[in-house]
């Protein structure tokens, strides 16, 4: 679904050419852009990354997360500029040395969230003595259905993950460990009415990049009701790893839960849902808070959260291949983001497609 | 659980013989009293019970539901009069042809719920003109954990079962179907505290022996909370039958779920619970309510849930075994109850067991 809107996004400006093991995906593809060249492959075949890869300029990997760092490496290795937004677990900046003696560009995590949180605080931490850190997200349908009043715009074994894995967040100077689904709140976010946040482990580069910032901390958000059915069944082990034996056959809690939820959780070609978002920086006695509402696009059929997401992406395509941002190595937004001219870049470029970023300062 | 509590009860009159596929159970049997002789074998080989049951004057057959009417057929057919508790799906009154061919008596559904529930109609349809029949029934945890708040005495399988089949009751005289868990209201048990009410398909027999009542209802109580989550499952898809692929193996959601609840619903050996019941009969302008608040006994560590439906069992075993009741054919309980020196004696029975029944009349 993101990796849809970038190519059509992208190929606007740019000769495009895109992988996909699936084949309904690329004859979708096709379909709305005939100009895009599709392949039907394995990415994980990477020993043939040089020689399908030799003809580009640049690549973009949107890659389930599982295989997203060892996509991102076979890239780089075949000397080629790269943004990345797959949110592999692994840490993108140990991919820094290799990239810069491929002498190539790496941007990574370059989505909404993480994405458009890493370059505002990367703005700001350029401008002032940033003091705290807080940000805000959820892509939620717009008609919420019981019982879970939610759908995944990506596959519910990643969602999963993100309730499972513990929270890391700095308070007072040191990194926390937090359970995930911890420090829950409502919360009024608007249009998007009254919504219940917890701790997520969303910080990522943020955490090691910014380490000078005292307090940072990063909440995703949820329809009330949500989480307390997803502690239910977490509490129940609903989420274990450990196989049970159903009728001789050894299976993973996990693993039927993930594919039961695909169903429950699906989000229909054409239903309309919704990002909201709220990043604030705190420093100096001034408090920036930068909103974002944006909504399912119904004339060309694109989600918000593909919008928002793909956009972002596309938005650091172009710092690349305008010479904007020239540096070798990887970076995460943040270390983009600091420079002025890359950050309204992108800001120019999410506004142009109706992705609107509204900034208060108090 | 509620057939160790049928041995042990009986063994103090009778001699006993306890048959049980599971070695454990009967090692336990035997640890409590060594003059009950154990026979471990599968009671599903129906044609070696001739053999097997010969030498026995009564027979009390506590089997999971599913095997229930055929293994009932087979004791009838041995000759044996029986006591049932294994509350099997069938009919049990097409049973009764065959119970009369072999001079048997039979009593069925003869427990708590469905059980006294019956017998207690059947007394006072006998007395008045019945224009109303209500019964609540509950076992529960004396200390609820989140987030299902409840243990299951029984097979989870079994719970679920009760959960998905839609329930029959009685309104205006005529047989009514609505959806199980519909209904809901919340309600004060007293010393049980607030509890939630909700249809159950609990009448079984009731429909067809009192047929001429025009109002009759059974609702299953649990803590609040509990169906909410047993909702959000079952339209989540956790309780379907339709197997799912996982990895590559048919899984049946409803074996899944079922086999990840035995741990989460499992009762522990001397786990305090309770049972909690209200029957209320209404007709010519009064209104007869028998409440039951019964708890697991710490002294011979036995469960109320054993405690209320085996001794109800074991007063039918005595209704037979002392010639008070000797009618030849099937019986569920509501067709003795209205005899009242059997309804007597077993209140009688049960109260000598501490299983108090306290009747208000308005």
């Amino acid at each position: 679904m993101v990796g849809r809107a970038i190519a059509l996004d992208l190929v606007k400006d740019f000769s495009v050419t895109s992988f996909d093991v699936n084949v309904a995906n690329l004859a979708l593809l096709k379909e709305k852009n005939e100009r895009i060249t599709t392949i039907n492959t394995d990415l994980t075949a990477y020993e043939h990354y040089p020689e399908w890869l030799s003809v580009f300029d640049l690549v973009v990997t949107a890659v389930p997360g599982f295989m997203g760092f060892k996509t991102l490496e076979a890239v780089i290795n075949t000397g080629k500029n790269v943004v990345d937004i797959s949110f592999f677990p692994e840490d993108a900046l140990q991919l820094d040395a290799l990239a810069k003696e491929n002498g190539v560009t790496v941007i990574t995590d370059c989505g909404v969230a993480p994405g458009m949180s890493n370059f505002i605080l990367g703005r700001y931490n350029a401008e002032m003595k940033v003091e705290a850190f807080e940000a805000y997200v959820g892509g939620l349908p717009l008609h919420p259905q019981p019982p879970f009043n939610y759908k995944a715009p990506f596959s519910p074994v990643d969602v999963i993950q993100e309730y499972i894995r513990p929270a890391r967040l700095v308070e007072n100077g040191k990194i926390v460990t937090k359970p995930a689904l911890s420090d829950r709140e409502l919360m009024d976010f608007g249009k998007a009415g009254k919504l219940e946040a917890f701790n997520t482990d969303g910080l990522r580069s943020l955490i090691f990049t910014m380490g000078h910032i005292p307090d940072m901390k990063e909440k995703t958000l949820r329809y009330p009701g949500h989480i307390d059915l997803i502690i239910a069944l977490q509490q129940s082990g609903f989420f274990d790893i450990t196989p049970v034996i159903v009728n001789g056959n050894n299976i993973s809690p996990l693993d039927f839960t993930s594919k039961l939820l695909v169903n429950e959780w699906k989000l229909g070609e054409t239903e309309e849902e919704f990002t909201v978002m709220k990043v604030i920086v705190k420093g100096e006695g001034k408090r920036i808070t930068y909103d974002l509402y944006d909504q399912y696009d119904p004339v060309t059929q694109t989600s918000s959260m593909a919008r928002t997401t793909g956009y972002t992406c596309t938005a650091a395509v172009n710092l690349i291949a305008n010479n904007i941002f020239i540096q070798k190595g990887v970076f995460p937004p943040e270390l983009i983001g600091y420079r002025k001219e890359c950050f309204d870049f992108v800001l120019g470029y999410l506004n142009k497609r109706g992705v609107q970023w509204v900034k208060t300062t108090s």
